[in-house]
């Protein structure tokens, strides 16, 4: 395994072993999620976040819902299957790809046929785990056909954090950046500290110091003055959710960026897998966007800095509409719409 | 006195007295300054902000410099002026204000003339007085002024704080929308959070709260999805230093709103006092933008959540070019470029 391969993500002895991504850069500690209330709970808190990431661990935790089932009847395990996997997907709105790991474990179960309770669990478990492998090697599918559209010398600038933690492993726009840098280019990367939960600040920082690649941290306000004072050669995001017209639906602060990037004729690019697209949605428009809790905004682990009381609007994605993105690097190529139907993914 | 006027900065028994902005929205506590050491840390520190503010303080601590000088003799307390005038406007690079301020006590101590040390002294109190009535008056005019942009039933985004905090006591672009209620107009305010110093979340949201006016705090980089989801009328900002061209360098993340604005279509105002206007600079290009220190965003009061030695870049300010702002709000009324030399402001 390679040592930049981050284990973000992993089925291990029985249960779900995630990286908790609330306690970097402070310690590098792991959960074993042993239940299904535990999973969810672990992808509301964001322990394990990141559009591939949770899908990941949605279809693991389909997998766990079938090994913990106790009793040998084949029906009533699917259907105990097909119901911890709508509680799963329920979990976050926003990202499709959660929603399409559990809908493929779930379809694993049902493909199973009258067998037995045992061919079931083993199955899904199957399904889970290609899920898993398939993630790792669209990451490497990504990452390859991204770097061609860096420079060999030059500045990123990035938002969220889209690298091995948000993935099985490997990363979506991040992922670009770090095989860039490990095939020699000499990048610079300007990341937004992303705002309510500072992913760019904890996660990207903790990844790109690991990577040794040179970075600074700045406010996400400061990235339009980052483009009119400095030469940026790209902008490179990940998505939650991508509808058929190519409109996306990133980490709130994208659509802002990509205004910017428009303004200053920064080519900016979406870097996520197949998974991540919605092509039954026509356009942005219908995308869910999750609200969360305004504490995310008024205060940062019980430090609040807002008068009592303080009302706070905390979406926490927003919708980039396609006329601001040069293009998707997907497992596939560099793609515009329309998008054919991508089929099962191979990497 | 109107109880909604902050007495952010006054003249108090031989002290300059300020409300510790570094201590909002947890208390409302006031430091004594008796030194011009203390006063410059206190610029420094940002527990005075806000150019017209910081212009009050700068203007004052001339004043205690005079008081405080030990010794009768008019020219050696005249240079002592000079001296104390050039370190305080030092303090802070990019507002105007405060060196338009520091020369303005300065120059009364000179045109005192040959006369005694305490005639000197009470004209250089005397001017720096006058600039803080002023300063009360000017935004009485612009509030006056910028109403009548506002609709009567509406929403505005605003960033920073240019409430009463940010001026002798009245405001500059929240100054407008205090009046603008104050007259009966239902705006709903939605505030910046302004990272990296949270001058929205802490003293804006204050401002508001305590002015019984429905806000709601978002992140910065959520302003563009506020505007591509939901009527916005205006976005109202105030600035730190305008050039003659109508350039106007604002806290950082001003110019990532503009270019939203421009793109959903909401008129951008800047509104501020002709002090904040230098006409010795042509454009933007030329206006100093301050960098502050890094732990600004890798930490809040002693709590980090960067990987130990996260380089940040932290550009206090940015410059919004004049094509993206539709009308500067001055005491003289709604402007655009070129503007009139204003001679001495009369609000």
């Amino acid at each position: 395994m390679n040592a930049f391969i981050l284990e973000t993500v992993r089925w291990r002895d029985g249960a779900v072993r995630i990286l908790d991504q609330t306690r970097l850069p402070r310690e590098e500690a792991y959960l074993e999620l042993r239940t299904v209330d535990a999973l969810i709970d672990a992808i509301r808190t964001l322990a394990v976040r990141g559009a591939p990431a949770i899908g990941v661990a949605g279809g693991l935790g389909v997998a766990l819902s079938a090994a913990a089932f106790e009793g040998d009847d084949p029906a009533r395990l699917c259907a105990h299957v097909d119901a911890s996997a709508a509680r799963i997907a329920a979990a976050r709105p926003t990202a499709v790809n959660l929603r399409w790991a559990c809908e493929r474990t779930r379809g694993a179960a049902r493909a199973a046929g009258p067998g037995e309770a045992g061919e079931i669990r083993a199955r899904v478990l199957a399904e889970a785990l290609a899920i898993l492998e398939e993630d790792l090697a669209l990451s490497a599918s990504m990452a390859r056909h991204g770097v061609a559209l860096l420079p060999d010398e030059g500045r990123v600038i990035t938002h969220c954090n889209t690298g091995g933690l948000a993935t099985a492993g490997g990363g979506t726009a991040l992922g670009v950046v770090l095989e860039a840098c490990r095939r020699g280019k000499r990048l610079f990367v300007h990341v937004d500290e992303t705002r309510p939960l500072l992913q760019g600040a904890r996660l990207t920082a903790w990844e790109l110091a690991r990577a040794g690649i040179p970075f600074a941290v700045q406010c996400d306000g400061a990235a339009a003055w980052r483009m009119q004072t400095g030469a940026v050669d790209a902008v490179l995001v990940g998505a939650d959710r991508i509808a058929a017209n190519g409109d996306t639906a990133n980490k709130v602060g994208t659509l802002g960026l990509a205004l910017a990037a428009q303004a200053y004729g920064v080519p900016f690019y979406v870097v996520a897998p197949r998974s991540s697209f919605d092509l039954t949605l026509a356009d942005g428009e219908a995308i869910p966007i999750e609200e969360r809790d305004s504490s995310e905004i008024t205060e940062w682990q019980g430090v609040t800095w807002c008068p009592p009381g303080t009302p706070a609007w905390n979406p926490a994605f927003d919708v980039t509409p396609a006329r601001l993105i040069r293009g998707w690097v997907t497992e596939l190529g560099v793609e515009r719409p329309p998008f054919p139907p991508a089929g099962k993914s191979k990497g």
